[in-house]
């Protein structure tokens, strides 16, 4: 065995939300090692569609809206801050996030989607058809009415999870990739570190932020998390362009726009292990979802189709904060479902306040571990078995 | 200007049809080039399905079901020719085509496909839903009953073309690869070559073998002929295994075996100029037809998705013979629409015969180009319109 390095915190996995961390940290002079398992954003934040903004939730508040609306702010915080760090971009933009309806039917969902925001204090635009094309050009004459959340945004997530990572290092946190973590490095009554094979690496502070893998580091330390894969696919954008993240109020899947013109659609939600594979059913599925929600992008070039595991956790919240079975040394960072981008900023503030032992900004209490260790069947979230295929 | 050679035959288009050409008259000590405006193989053949057997069609016979017959033979006998030449495989295979209804109302269908091909003298095995999976495990168990021509087969029409045209060129054939044809050579009623820039390739006879670009050589030899363009996918085959080309009888869409074990299914059919794409509206049908002809391919891995453009004339035969227009001196063997595989070596023979001045082998008075020369609006196949998603 030998100590690669000791440092204050030591963060497992690096994706958006370990990478976000790990440059939060570093920025307040922590010393930080980053780890993965491959290389630094390859997983559920390379597969992200990036549409993020501020948003309640009535099964996730608190905590949804209050994260979703910290992380808005600190995209647009991070977004003059990394390019001044690094001199790249994250692709932030975008005019609001809107909905629409094609059927008197659906009004009423319409409708309900607009009071739970608006009564969340969210400003929320309602339109009837003409007005929402005239505000989204690319929507379908098909649509009767819209409700738009300006606050609304895309970004790349991608691009955010590597330049933030690279910020990170430059900051002085030290990046290991391709370096599955095996096991913690257990003092009595605490955590003192992390196994990577036969190396460790010491710290005050574990952080388990490995996404859906992060129920797998330590036999000890389960977490019911799960992979729900998704599929998702850029196409050449409407030449009248893409403003808005737009979906339907009664339907699954979204379009999202990217800084250069693409158009992100999305996703499929399969559970079937640890295994990312485009299938028959999900091109079928999220080429419906182009040609249904923007029917102008039906016979668009498709640029990419790629695929990535959601950590799916039974109430599609993350878990974050100390576990009682590690004793001191370690905290959650992890399980953000298919809301990963929306929410991750926050919960990385979060974490930054408890290793510097601040009262944490938003009540963490509905996302503590504590949910799960009562044995008890767990209550399973809406999305959970939607769409799973097989 | 300046002469690259002088040949007995110059053949426009290295496609399957252009290489097969080129070597069954390579074989018989005919001097021959092949030119085509990229690589070989790259267009229409590379994106086959592949399929191949004899079949009839009542709107293309006789021509269609004599071809395909005599192509059928010529696979075999190519089959084993062309591994001794070259010791490459083209991948022949299978079991046989098999057509399958799964609802009473499509019964009578099934029946008059039947009829059909056994009008035409070809074999036909009826089977009830039980005995067709016995037959082929991988049909779904909703399929109530089926029809197979066990002389249904499939290749891998890329390595074929590849294969075929290497053989070619290791009989004497020269191939000039990345030369497009800018138009032909006149002599006073005759062609004596063609045009590559401000070179020219001289010939006795010029073969038009390029498919959905045959039309462009000659401003003043027109022919109908659109690029179809289509999209298809290959995915990893069930663990049973397939053995037979799956389609059902009132429904588009087939799924045909490799001979390593995927399965390739298809395809689109769209009319909006020589642009080759993937598209959502694309991906949403043939993930829509591999689950439906196949349920247990819905949620196995793409391993690819590609396009290319079919020949497609108005009555979905192609073009074989002389041109009044063009005088001695020039073939058409272009225009094979959906089935160029299926009758594409019968093409190639009876090319073969014309240019060593024997009678075609196969009555080819279906094919003339005349039928095109009358200014009178065309028939237009059925399959023209259909599908096209612009």
């Amino acid at each position: 065995m030998s100590v690669l390095s000791a440092h204050d915190v030591v963060i497992i996995g690096g994706g958006a939300c370990g990478c976000t961390i790990a440059y939060l940290l570093a920025k307040q002079g922590v010393s930080v090692a980053l780890v993965d398992k491959g290389e630094i954003g390859r997983e559920a934040s390379w597969a992200s569609a990036g549409m993020v903004g501020p948003c309640a939730c009535q099964d996730r508040d608190p905590w949804f809206l209050a994260a979703t609306r910290l992380s808005w702010r600190m995209y647009h915080e991070l977004n003059d801050e990394l390019f001044d760090v690094t001199q790249r971009r994250i692709g932030l933009g975008g005019e609001g996030e809107l909905v629409y309806v094609d059927g008197e039917d659906d009004l009423a969902d319409l409708d309900k989607k607009v009071r739970v925001q608006r009564d969340a204090g969210l400003e929320v635009i309602v339109m009837d058809g003409d007005e929402a094309r005239e505000r989204e050009p690319a929507l379908p004459d098909r649509a009767i009415k819209a409700a738009c959340n300006p606050a609304g945004r895309f970004l790349d997530a991608r691009a955010y999870t590597a330049i933030i990572g690279a910020a990170a290092n430059q900051l002085g946190a030290v990046v290991y990739e391709g370096k599955p973590v095996t096991g913690l490095v257990r003092g009595r009554d605490r955590v003192m570190g992390v196994r990577i094979g036969t190396d460790e690496l010491h710290a005050q502070t574990v952080i388990n932020s490995s996404g859906a893998w992060a129920g797998g580091i330590d036999p000890a330390l389960t977490h019911p998390v799960e992979p729900m894969h998704g599929q998702i696919m850029s196409v050449q954008g409407p030449p009248c362009g893409l403003r808005h993240n737009v979906s339907q109020a009664t339907r699954w899947g979204y379009c999202t726009p990217r800084a250069d013109g693409r158009v992100v659609v999305g996703a499929t939600h399969e559970l079937w292990g640890f295994v990312k594979r485009i299938t028959p059913a999900g091109v079928e599925y999220i080429g419906e979802v182009a040609r249904r929600v923007l029917p102008c992008l039906a016979n668009q070039t498709i640029i990419d189709i790629w695929s990535g595991l959601r950590p799916q956790t039974p109430d599609a919240l993350p878990t974050v904060g100390p576990d009682p079975r590690a004793g001191d040394g370690y905290l959650w960072a992890a399980g953000h479902a298919s809301s990963g981008m929306t929410q991750m900023p926050a919960t990385a503030a979060v974490l930054c306040d408890l290793v510097t032992h601040q009262t944490p900004r938003i009540d963490i209490s509905q996302l503590a571990i504590e949910r799960y260790l009562n044995n008890e069947p767990v209550h399973e979230h809406q999305v959970f078995h939607r769409f799973v295929q097989i």
